[in-house]
């Protein structure tokens, strides 16, 4: 790089985003992350001609793998994970054929040295690191990166959750990345940033004069996130355990959706512009403390039931142990600034929940005064459905006259389909973390979560962890397959107001 | 009636309006709008269920014809205007069961005799009248009627415009159905406000928080409303010569789609509630007066040209004569009220342009600010398109994300149907005299326009004429299958605007 040369100054990584890296590293490549997600996500960047045909890949792993091996293993991870997407055969030669494989001992520092010769000249041509391998082993991996001479100027990193487990650990990981990476180049990803429907909630907000006079207190009820799975531990047992539903979907991916529905407009769609706005709401949460989280929380674990017609065992049978762990939690947040007085956001996620689904709803106040009567038909208040999983969509629920001779108007609640499936049938649903890696390599981090976020995150997340510590609350037990314990739907009742089931 | 018999007072139409009359009785039965429009409605009301059972239908006109022969002229009529409309045969039978004819010339008092003695005992039971004779035989019909006592308090009256050609001889209408019909018990039609589309604006003005809030000056830049006709004079020269386009649309129809676009909510769904804000509205219209006239309107008359690449006679040809009527007219209007100020309304309609074409748009403003810069695209204002001819729909234009990669997000307008054709796609669609039949049977006068409705609207419009006289305004003459003269594209461009063609 130029910049470095001239005077010795700290090389400027909003200048070095300009470019894109030619060199892509993965840590932990043969792990479950890269084999479902993230390769998946490359290939198909590759075969739509989204990648640079001068990038190259370089896994990086534990195991002695030789890169022939580690192509065919990466062909048969694509035939896995993608079934049923079949490009020419040419394109999965020509994208193993950017494939390489360093095998590294992430603790042991001298094996980096096989990896700085591999990707030899990346301060020139910049170099996209992505941390796939389990926190624990961050530290090591950026000493070992920053031995090698690999966390220079041209290079960013890329981090996966979970950063710690309460903010003075999330502190910590940050400043050992910090120590090599300063936060300009530090990518922390939230995958659910990478979704269409969520970029999509931006564009709709912000590129329509019709929503954003309606999205405040005066016109909005309330508003409700539900992250819910239907599977138990499925193997993660340990690590679950130790991290419950609060600090596992809370903390990250709701606190995020909380932040992006209920921010300001930026100024710019810009990582800077989008992230002051996203952090003045998490910095506007009201705690829920010692007075309050008995009334606006709800922590609830799993016993035996059904999910799907199967039975499925407890959450401790499935452990086979004791436990205190929540497996699903609800709260009554708010957000107290100007817009948002008065309007709770509740939160709820779960596992062994009756459906996958996770989505937002703004659900709209009625209107304040019927002029049809009775006859016109029971008015629904307007509500937007802004779903993320299983399927992506945005949909809007509005009340329309159902055609016809009734005496009077009779209305008829009718959904709109504002994302783009029809409009754009053709195309195939993406990977969140195509977009992802794809700004990686770029260097735009606007859909990347900054640490002054995450910080910020922690701070309320701890709060309620000190609450519930301090009250001793305990998970309170529902049947596998409900959707959580009674208190969970009281928390709502109370207000009014009917979770969307 | 009870009502009469009490105490001699005035019978109250508002009471009888409960009660569905059973007879109804149609003068100018042979003529074109009761052949494709009436008795095409009162059969699909019939097949449809709609009519009470004991509902008869006397046709009458000066035609010396037997209830037979009407029947099966009836029956002929139906065929030949619902073509692929296919009820089983008894439907037809029962229908025309109910079907009967007595011939009465208007003019002579005493040929109402036979038509007393056929609808005998209506009083008791109800009775409706559809005037769809030529407006100069409108005060001898009513003599007759009332000769005859038929005006009685059980029955209402409905007028088909024109009803006359300046606030003067409107009035004297009025006022000669007055003498016999009460306001309350005088229907008069505006077939635009039968239109299912018409009160799906109503519907989803009021029935949804979505749009009220939006609909005034801080966020509407403009509404038009236009009424193309691909046509010419279709041997209606005479009549129309006389009225021009001003008389014949802008005058009834338009000013009628202007007042429920514009109106402030009623307080309930009703004739009075409703009739009350839309008559506010024609009564805030600012005058285009003789200050004003010229650079408010334009009018233009078609020469000859080309629609549908079939080559059209120029107007005074068509007509045979020379003439200075105008088959085009263009307005710049205001709504001088808190709601709309500095909000333009413009209407243009005309003979012989180049697509057949109903429609209210309400443009939005732009967004205050893009957020997305030149990589979001263009961000096209948000539009609302209420559809009234040839097809029937509502829709909403927003902008919303492009699915893909690019970097930033690119935005694309797209398209939301409001209305119910989707959902609602097995219903027939509706002639806008069903509903209007209907409701004058039952006796509901909400989509009928009120005496001083009608009269606020000539008004204006005289004003406008008497602007043109004085200024000697003469139409500019456009080519047959064009948008009219240039200034009317001028009219709006001044401003920045374009007419959605």
């Amino acid at each position: 790089m130029q910049i470095k040369a001239l005077a010795g100054e700290k090389p400027s990584g909003a200048n070095l985003s300009a470019g894109a890296a030619q060199s892509l590293l993965l840590f932990g490549v043969t792990g479950d992350l890269a084999q479902r997600m993230l390769l998946p996500s490359l290939f198909a960047l590759h075969c739509e001609g989204l990648l640079q045909p001068d990038l190259t890949i370089i896994g990086t792993a534990r195991s002695a793998l030789e890169t022939a091996a580690f192509r065919q293993d990466t062909a048969e991870a694509l035939r896995r994970f993608m079934p049923g997407y079949a490009p020419p055969q040419a394109d999965l030669d020509s994208f193993l054929a950017r494939l390489s494989y360093v095998p590294v001992d992430v603790t042991e520092a001298e094996s980096f040295g096989a990896l700085a010769s591999a990707i030899k000249g990346s301060e020139d041509r910049g170099l996209a690191i992505f941390l796939s391998t389990a926190p624990s082993l961050f530290a090591s991996a950026i000493s070992g990166l920053e031995a090698a001479g690999l966390a220079h100027g041209s290079a960013r990193l890329a981090l996966e959750k979970p950063l710690g487990n309460d903010l003075g650990s999330s502190r910590e990981i940050n400043e050992a990345v910090l120590a090599a990476f300063p936060e300009e180049r530090t990518f922390r990803i939230d995958h659910y940033l990478g979704k269409e429907t969520v970029q999509n909630l931006l564009a709709l907000r912000f590129g329509n004069c019709l929503f954003e006079p309606l999205w405040t207190a005066a016109a909005i009820d309330h508003v409700q996130i539900t992250v819910s799975e239907t599977v138990g531990l499925e193997g993660r047992g340990g690590f679950y355990d130790e991290t419950g539903a609060l600090r596992d979907m809370v903390q990250n991916h709701m606190l995020q959706l909380l932040a992006l529905v209920a921010m300001e407009p930026p100024a710019q769609f810009d990582a800077t512009a989008v992230r002051d706005e996203k952090v003045k709401v998490l910095r506007s949460l009201r705690p829920i403390d010692r007075e309050t989280v008995v009334s606006h929380s709800v922590l609830g674990q799993y016993g035996a039931g059904a999910v799907d017609g199967q039975p499925v065992k407890g959450y401790e049978e499935d452990l086979g142990r004791r436990s205190e762990t929540e497996t699903f939690v609800a709260l009554k947040a708010h957000v107290d600034n100007w817009r948002w007085k008065g309007v709770p956001f509740y939160l709820r996620t779960g596992k062994c929940l009756p459906v996958r689904q996770s989505e937002i709803l703004v659900q709209f106040k009625p209107v304040p005064h019927s002029i049809f009567g009775d006859r016109g038909g029971e008015l629904a208040a307007n509500k937007l459905v802004i779903r993320l999983q299983p399927d992506e969509y945005i949909r809007l629920l509005v009340m329309v006259k159902e055609p016809g001779l009734d005496r009077s108007i009779r209305l008829r609640e009718v959904p709109l389909d504002l994302s783009l499936s029809d409009a754009f049938a053709n195309q195939r649903k993406r990977i969140a973390y195509e977009r992802l890696l794809l700004d990686l390599i770029n260097g735009d981090p606007t859909l990347f979560v900054r640490r002054d976020e995450v910080e910020a995150q922690w701070d309320w997340i701890d709060a309620i962890r000190d609450g519930w510590a301090y009250h001793g609350l305990k998970p309170k037990p529902y049947v596998a397959g409900s959707w959580g314990p009674s208190a969970a739907i009281a928390l709502t009742e109370r207000d009014g107001v009917s979770w969307n089931d």
